[in-house]
């Protein structure tokens, strides 16, 4: 799967992946209206307008980009009905040919961790049947519990030929909270990171690991000494446009290939409609304004990079 | 919440918590053979055979214990099928009377944990309606993104009085791997340990505060120093039975109260009937293997706690 992720980022040109993190305020009031219509003011109906809303915007933007993260507890927060949705985005995702990292943070004891790859990843065997439920491409992973918290999704990901993405240092105000501690002279980050890199060897796409890792975009100095320290590790970068990364903060996540990091933005494409520089599509034709958000994306990015590059 | 937790113990004298952490393999035949017959070899089966598991474990503990864990892994393996069982599973233990422990391990940053905390412990508004989606009673969450992505789970706690379980020392061998390393001399157990004590001051109920922490009854001498560290902490401790923690190992966790930890067993309750102690009972009276195995838990505890005291 990683090596698919290579080939879709060289045909789209676009290393970004959207996030598909819906709120209800996000959603317009056409799509509501209607939801609520049929379902009533319910978690039903709730769900119902989120899975219009999420249609609409991967229908509008699925050929320019070659992945997209749903994040599961925005799905979560409408209880079944929201995870029910969550799994028709995940196929409806992967039916328009788009990659999905499911943004799930799962990380448990090992048989735990184990249930979480099977559900998020791999496959059950029921009877004489086998299902997958979930079935993202990638998913992401919490490190705090260490190597058999983790080993449990990489078995899974090698038969399934899945990945994942490590928690490494994230893009929140206080990610600096503990990952940033000093251990022997070096954050915990670095030393996450070397562990990534770490598994990652052993787990080789042709050109990548499917081992890679979360960095936020907002940390680009960190950024630069991660990736030198994972230098096979793809990584994940969160916390451009509404969370405040630049496409100039990025050039470091880069390898001069200029793959290795496939960066995510959620609400600034997602509600771009919301915004002042997109408000002229109105919300009726809130997946156009989408559609725009991600080519200016786009842009930013490989102008950020063809920058670097001079 | 933890007042509502302290008083249960008191009345049970049982500072336990039974992991409803469903696995097939665990599930006996008869209850299988009757699921599958009604909705086939499928997650659907699969997932009522779950519910009908756990429904013959609460039914013959519930009177015995003050409070469940299950494990929302376990379910997220069968997909949305099994995420219906583990809100039926959550609610059912709730009109039994018992305290909701969502073993959820969740952690994201402010806005993904602010939905986190919504679906499983607060109420969302659907326009004039207000639900609550999975509606446990207390979650545990996992610190690495550091406070803003645990205090989104605070707010929603003080608001609907539930509680939350941080991780500290995780019960798995590898959880030294980050959480021993050392920081200022100190391991970072120790280091998030004083974080959960500072949020926990704030966060009082009349004895202990409603942010506790998790460690593992695998640790023993690291639960002695936490407990000091964390004077007003509730600590919910993992571990015990199948992996290994035994009732001796757990006094340090509690206070000279007899309060201030509470001690999960899953496979070991749930699970009784394959054990060779247990093995009499036969696969049909499972539920009553798991009633003996809550009470000879119960008297393990009890045992060594008396004897502490001696």
């Amino acid at each position: 799967m990683i090596d698919q992720l290579c080939k879709k980022i060289r045909e789209t040109n676009a290393p970004i992946v959207v996030g598909l993190d819906p709120m209800l305020e996000y959603i317009p009031r056409h799509l509501l209206d209607r939801a609520y219509a049929e379902f009533g003011e319910t978690l039903e109906g709730a769900a119902e307008a989120v899975w219009q809303y999420n249609k609409g915007i991967i229908d509008a933007v699925y050929d320019l980009i070659p992945a997209v993260k749903p994040q599961i507890a925005m799905y979560e927060q409408f209880g079944v009905e929201g995870v029910n949705v969550f799994q028709k985005t995940v196929a409806y995702c992967k039916s328009k040919g788009l990659i999905v990292i499911g943004d799930i943070k799962r990380g448990d004891i090992g048989s735990t961790s184990a249930a979480y790859a099977t559900g998020h990843l791999g496959t059950i065997q029921i009877g004489r049947n086998r299902y997958s439920a979930f079935d993202e491409d990638f998913a992401t992973v919490n490190p705090y519990l260490g190597s058999d918290g983790v080993k449990p999704f990489i078995d899974v990901c090698s038969q399934e030929k899945k990945g994942l993405f490590i928690l490494v240092k994230t893009s929140n105000p206080s990610s600096g909270e503990f990952q940033d501690r000093l251990i022997d002279g070096r954050p915990l980050y670095e030393i996450v990171g070397e562990k990534v890199a770490e598994w990652g060897q052993e787990h080789m796409g042709s050109e990548y690991s499917y081992i890679g890792a979360v960095v936020g975009a907002t940390y680009p100095e960190q950024g630069k000494v991660l990736r030198e320290l994972m230098p096979k590790a793809f990584i994940l970068v969160p916390g451009y446009g509404a969370q405040g990364g630049k496409g100039s903060d990025l050039v470091h996540f880069f390898r001069e290939d200029g793959l290795g990091a496939i960066v995510n933005s959620s609400r600034g494409i997602i509600a771009a409609y919301r915004q002042p520089q997109y408000a002229l599509f109105g919300p009726e034709n809130y997946a156009d304004a989408s559609r725009k958000a991600v080519q200016d994306m786009i842009a930013d990015i490989d102008g950020a990079l063809q920058k670097a590059k001079n």
